[in-house]
């Protein structure tokens, strides 16, 4: 018996691994986060325990896995993205760790670089950027990030974060410093059949993003050019100017 | 017709996207990267093309994607790890979109997360690291590296690169003010089946990282003491003093 804590991706259920979707087939109990995908809840056995996450706290589900654990079971814990992205994998490693249940991490692809891909965006890109950084936005109104120091990171910023902190966030990159005119794009329900995008200069991508869903990614930076130029997405960009900055990264219009 | 870029994952083939193996099952011609599992290339279809892309330049790639694509096959350019994430993705896609071939980019589980992941340090976790700097120093000594913006940068720093570089990468971040007892880990040949990975403090990893096979990776921080309490490596973390350090990170020796 072994817990295995598996990305499931970041939303198409296509995008799950080989192996994690073997372990889904062939599991006895299930534990899913309610973010993942229904066909890939639906992959399980028949017999199997299928166990939704919902209301039930960090604590509460590390203690979830280790009863089931114990009870020999082949458990999945299906977890959307990649378990060590934000993911709070290493928190149920931990406890079963403590707990003596052997365990395995199956990594899934992160929404990281899958969602500004499925907008376009390559998240490095040779002569433009070869630096990416990842933070979560998700506290209230990005109170935690440093945007002093965010401000003045070179090449490509990812956020995760909730859009109701989108205009806090874009704002503070701004007044510390980010010129405002900075590429940005804001990717909703990536890789999702609804996904949408907006692509804008930073002073002005909250406003166009007011009508998108969560969960949403926020990407700062001059690959977000690409999403014009490889015709995937490209709302915005054409308005705001953004073409003309193609030329800095060597793109025509 | 259409040209698939496809993320084959960091390593072991069961981790390529089922959407993604199906895509290489049923394609007409591979184009495959050397370090792409041998496994994944024996998917194709008997009849398939095989083409490996051994010493062929980015620019002589990109035409045999666009002249494949032009004979209306079905191609599959399977790239390690994810095709946007220093993989030159974006360079192959806008040939594809310049030369008006429909093509579509299927991500892949990158090494970023998967590889320190499997050597049992999450990127991410919640006390400990809420943010992620991706560079790569596959350049000469790093030299392309800013090592003082780096030194200073909050959260985990992960480094693609190869392993003759690994001593100046360290050595800059240290000058430049990196604490030198700052955990450290290299993993090589991450999620293969002769993965090796060592800990040890930044000042020391390059010695200790002197007999591990390319490619490798270097992670930088907190994050790095997870690797002895999950008990998936740790060789180096018990001799260094680094369990001493897992206190600061709420994590009891």
């Amino acid at each position: 018996m072994s817990v295995y804590l598996v990305g499931a991706g970041p939303g198409d259920p296509g995008l799950i691994t080989a192996r994690g979707l073997d372990l889904v087939r062939s599991c006895e109990a299930l534990v899913y986060d309610v973010l993942v995908s229904p066909e890939l809840v639906e992959e399980a056995p028949a017999d199997a325990l299928r166990i939704p996450r919902e209301r039930m706290g960090q604590e509460e589900l590390n203690e979830l896995l280790v009863s089931l654990g114990r009870q020999e079971l082949e458990v999945v814990r299906l977890k959307g993205g990649d378990p060590f992205v934000f993911g709070r994998g290493g928190e149920e490693a931990l406890a079963l760790a403590a707990a003596d249940i052997p365990f395995e991490v199956i990594p899934g692809v992160s929404s990281i670089s899958a969602v500004p891909g499925a907008a376009g965006i390559p998240i490095t890109h040779r002569g433009v950027s070869a630096q990416v950084t990842l933070v979560s936005g998700h506290s209230a109104g990005g109170d935690d990030l440093d945007f002093a120091q965010l401000a003045t990171t070179p090449g490509t910023l990812v956020v995760f974060m909730g859009l109701a902190h989108l205009a806090a966030i874009a704002d503070g990159l701004v007044a510390a410093g980010k010129d405002p005119r900075t590429p940005a794009a804001v990717v909703s329900r990536g890789t999702l059949a609804d996904q949408r995008s907006v692509t804008g200069a930073l002073e002005e991508i909250a406003a166009r993003a007011e009508d998108l869903a969560s969960p949403a990614l926020l990407v700062v930076g001059d690959v977000v050019l690409f999403a014009a130029y490889l015709g995937v997405t490209g709302d915005g960009a054409r308005d705001v100017g953004l073409l003309e900055a193609g030329d800095r990264v060597g793109l025509e219009p």
